[in-house]
């Protein structure tokens, strides 16, 4: 009963919440998952996604001991974030991205960092027709977006499914983020390189780019170069290349801004050669290990700092309590500093008295 | 005693705690300070926001104490964020924009986020020297820079020694950042504006400036457009207005775009102008008032997760499971999230068998 009382519920798509409540029935063990998993049964890696995106206690416990299962098994990928705005074309990209990297041998996950907001209506991963080469192959695995509204939890759940897509086989995992909110600044730490779609023409500054993702993108792809479009992608090519120098701290030779036709096959080929290409430069280098151990570090802050604020939010003494000196502070009646101690020291004395 | 086996003890500087404990000795009350400051006394000024910087829990316990006390007559400033790289000329714009704010009949205070590390060698807030003009106005009180290192609570401090002068009648803050590390996420959460300073010529944009500053910015003025840089400093302002679409969100008409020498006083006139009009389009908007609730609300939320992660430091058992953990995550021997668990169990048994 508690369950359907937290503030969280809304985040749970009802479609996953009935798949998840049907399999809760005859609940298998997290040494079962973690085989199948390990075998490459994608039904199985689905219900454990389940279980991942699910916010009842009972599913979360499972699925830590399934992460801590097949963890040594995972890592072994290349994780790919792709973003831009709503039009940009990334569902046909990544269709296209995602076939071309099977044809050279790979086994390819497709996972979304947003969930289907409001925003971008649900059409970017919940449709899998959108991307049906790449959903008629074997090889692929493709995840739909979870439901909700965005936040870091969102992020770090499309983080432990990257984990088990891994231990599942697939080495090359695509990560889609439609790149408003937070979702960026969480995009750098699931992903190993970020690639941002741009479209051509003069509008698209304005359609709803977050700024600030110009500055994390290790390649940006001006899409849609096709037909009537190519003059104006050749020439957004040009303006993102000469612009690029001033917006941003790294080698800028490192950064492949190039105009693509996702309908071109050479240009894919291209694409994909240029991806390999940086990724590996990134392992050689040493870079792609300390990414991977400075993500992990700050996952593990964030979900310590988030069992806190689960505490915080389950305890409805505690929520009412921090509501109320939240409004204090916005009122201007109390020091947002003044305010937090009366939290903290309520959460003590709670803790103790309990 | 356990005050000096804090593992903050390093974040104070030696100058600082001299002054704090000598004045530790005949310690004023709250309300002596409250008045003095309100009265516009500077030296009680001086004294309140050593106390802010200070992390002895006496303190901050009186530190506290003062800030609700003032904090009826505090927010009525503009404060505006100045960034750049060293050498940028932040030190000397800083002083000519202040004696012209006064010139007006502004009351001008300058503080600034980043501590003198050993990046920028402490010269840049540190020396009042380097705003001789300023320094010997009555109508300035400029605050050297905080020692340590950089972190979310030295620009905690900052947002707090801002409401100290805004209650001492200072109703201009300057708040100078270096713009490296989080800093600029941070001016972001206590500034109205952020203006950011460039040096002409092509070397800038490597010089050391953090990436996803440029798409904070409310201004950008190319500084040093004097005698020899004058033609590079105009190429310059072009090249970043033209440039400015393809990098922000937001309508770039609102985004002044200036070359400027800090030593030309119509050039200083002008920028006064811009600023003041870019603030008060701000407050008509209504913006100005949703951005500082925001502010409010986005540090109750950093204090109360600050107090936390201050209680598992301060105490060694808990500090030590903790390095523990993230240890075993880094080794790649448990899930953030497991170790997280397992810390957060540790935290709730301890509190409950104290």
């Amino acid at each position: 009963m508690k369950k359907n009382k937290s503030p969280e519920k809304g985040r749970i798509n009802p479609r996953l919440k009935q798949i998840s409540a049907k399999f809760r029935k005859k609940r298998p063990a997290a040494k079962e998952f973690a085989e199948k998993i390990l075998a490459g049964d994608t039904a199985w890696l689905g219900r454990a996604i389940t279980l991942v995106e699910s916010t009842a206690p009972e599913d979360m416990a499972l699925a830590e001991k399934i992460l801590e299962s097949v963890l040594p098994h995972s890592g072994n990928s290349y994780r790919i974030g792709i973003t831009g705005v709503p039009g940009a074309g990334k569902s046909t990209f990544i269709d296209r991205l995602g076939n071309e990297l099977i044809e050279r041998g790979h086994k390819v996950a497709v996972l979304a960092i947003d969930p289907s907001s409001a925003l971008n209506k649900g059409s970017i991963l919940g449709d899998k027709t959108r991307m049906s080469n790449l959903a008629s192959r074997p090889e692929a695995f493709i995840r739909p977006s979870p439901g909700g509204n965005f936040s870091g939890g969102v992020a770090r759940k499309t983080r432990e499914a990257i984990i088990l897509c891994e231990a599942a086989g697939y080495d090359r995992i695509l990560v889609e983020t439609v790149g408003v909110g937070q979702s960026e600044f969480y995009a750098r730490y699931i992903t190993d390189m970020l690639i941002l779609l741009k479209l051509p023409g003069a509008g698209d500054e304005l359609q709803g780019i977050k700024r600030g993702i110009m500055e994390m993108a290790d390649m940006i792809l001006i899409n849609k170069a096709d037909s009537i479009m190519q003059e104006e992608a050749r020439k957004a090519e040009r303006i993102f290349r000469s612009a690029l120098q001033y917006f941003t701290f790294r080698p800028t030779d490192r950064i492949w801004v190039k105009a693509i036709s996702s309908f071109s096959d050479p240009d894919i080929r291209l694409t994909v050669d240029k991806i390999e290409e940086f990724l590996e430069n990134l392992r050689r280098s040493g870079e792609w290990e300390n990414q991977r151990r400075e993500q992990l570090e700050f996952w593990f802050e964030e979900h310590l700092h988030d069992l806190f604020r689960r505490f915080l939010r389950h305890n409805s003494e505690l929520r009412q309590k921090t509501l109320q000196e939240g409004l204090a502070v916005k009122n201007l009646q109390k020091t947002p500093f003044g305010a937090a101690r009366e939290v903290w020291e309520f959460f003590l004395n709670k803790l103790k008295s309990d």
